[in-house]
């Protein structure tokens, strides 16, 4: 074991049975792979738009939809619905109007074709030899299963904030996954590129680790960093966990 | 595609995207893995039990056990706490009193440990490549999980009436998988050794595909036949199925 590093709590992971991971920007680089879908209707059809604002455009709409939810504006939705409802919106804004139907609805499950970080598949499948991993996002369980279909992601278990109708952060979604795993929260370990996500894990008991993703808002993003002693564990990548965990 | 065998209905699967999988009996052996562990702790201690009658009288207490819940007279149970109400009326009905409290509780565990049938692996990795393959199973999640992890089992997704608090045949099982999935029930196939759970997903909308296990309770245990034109498909095993879905 080496010694901690900034922002790193001195607490060791030796009851950790489970891993959970935050999955959009975690362990999937959502935005290049919206930015390529895009590119490829754009040379479909002939017409011209800013692919990388649009990604962030729709990503940046997300967090103000699931807060529609939270306040009761909206009832419970999921996160398909509400990439579809931002969707219809940029599409408006991008004067895109040459799609058809079923165009549109293939681009809203490009969410569902996400590729894998580089380091992504070699790191879970290393700590799939030592814990259960298993997906906790708000994305919601299709979305979440198709995505590990398309990406080989070796998951043992899916599961989504939508099997209680909250929304991380709320304490009670990471509850809810230490519950189904049958498993105490220390007994759980939440890995995510944010910080509000792992407070949350850390409000129910988990253990957290951050896990780095400098380019997850493109090269000129914001660029997350905990706070000192807030997370468990520390990595720039999943391989680096792997190795931190001794996996 | 070859003419239906009698009992199976002449409706076609080509819209079938996700198979759903009862587990006990359809896709692990319950019995001989219980018998074994059992013999196992009977070497240990030195005790003699005819553990295939116990393996027999616990699997037997599952269905009363979970009409106690389905009746109101018990709150919502999970199967690990059924099998633990039917193991502590077993131990002392077999006069078992030299277990101490951790062995009882393996024991109770022995349901997370249950190996596949012999054609399971080869069967499920061959229909994965064609289909979403998802539990759906009145099994808890930890127990499926566990499970998976320790046979190999090649999931894409873990689903259990637990997460409904329902338990199958009960329509709205099925219906939460097919909206879980993100899929209409024409798309979803059930897969049984067992008639009722067919029964159940039929009256949900599934397809239905009848597996033989005609070793589930023993060489000399009852064996289950579905009525003529009552489901879609009768397979010998698991490879069988993979055979007539062509996957």
């Amino acid at each position: 074991m080496t010694d901690p590093a900034p922002g790193e709590a001195s607490s060791s992971p030796a009851s950790v049975v489970a891993l959970t991971f935050d999955v959009f920007g975690t362990v999937v680089d959502w935005r290049s792979s919206i930015v390529r879908e895009g590119w490829r209707l754009s040379e479909r059809h002939g017409f011209g738009v800013d692919w990388t604002q649009f990604a962030d455009e729709w990503r940046a709409g997300y967090a103000p939809a699931m807060q529609r939810v939270r306040s009761g504006e909206l009832p419970w939705t999921t996160i398909d619905a509400l990439h579809r409802m931002i969707l219809d919106e940029l599409l408006r804004k991008f004067a895109i109007d040459c799609l058809s139907a079923s165009e549109i609805d293939h681009l809203n499950r490009a969410w569902h074709r996400l590729d894998p970080w580089p380091d992504a598949l070699t790191g879970l499948n290393r700590l799939r030899a030592r814990y259960i991993l298993a997906t906790l996002s708000n994305g919601n369980m299709s979305l979440l299963v198709n995505m590990a279909k398309h990406a080989g992601l070796p998951w043992d278990c899916v599961l989504s904030a939508e099997l209680c109708r909250l929304y991380k952060p709320d304490a009670r979604v990471y509850e809810m996954a230490a519950r189904l795993l049958g498993l105490a929260p220390e007994q759980m370990m939440m890995v995510a590129a944010h910080v509000n996500d792992l407070e949350g894990a850390r409000n129910a008991g988990f253990r957290t680790a951050f896990v780095s993703r400098p380019l997850e808002h493109g090269p000129r993003g914001h660029v997350e960093t905990p706070p000192r002693g807030s997370v468990d564990i520390i990595a720039t990548d999943l391989i680096d966990l792997a190795e931190k965990l001794a996996a």
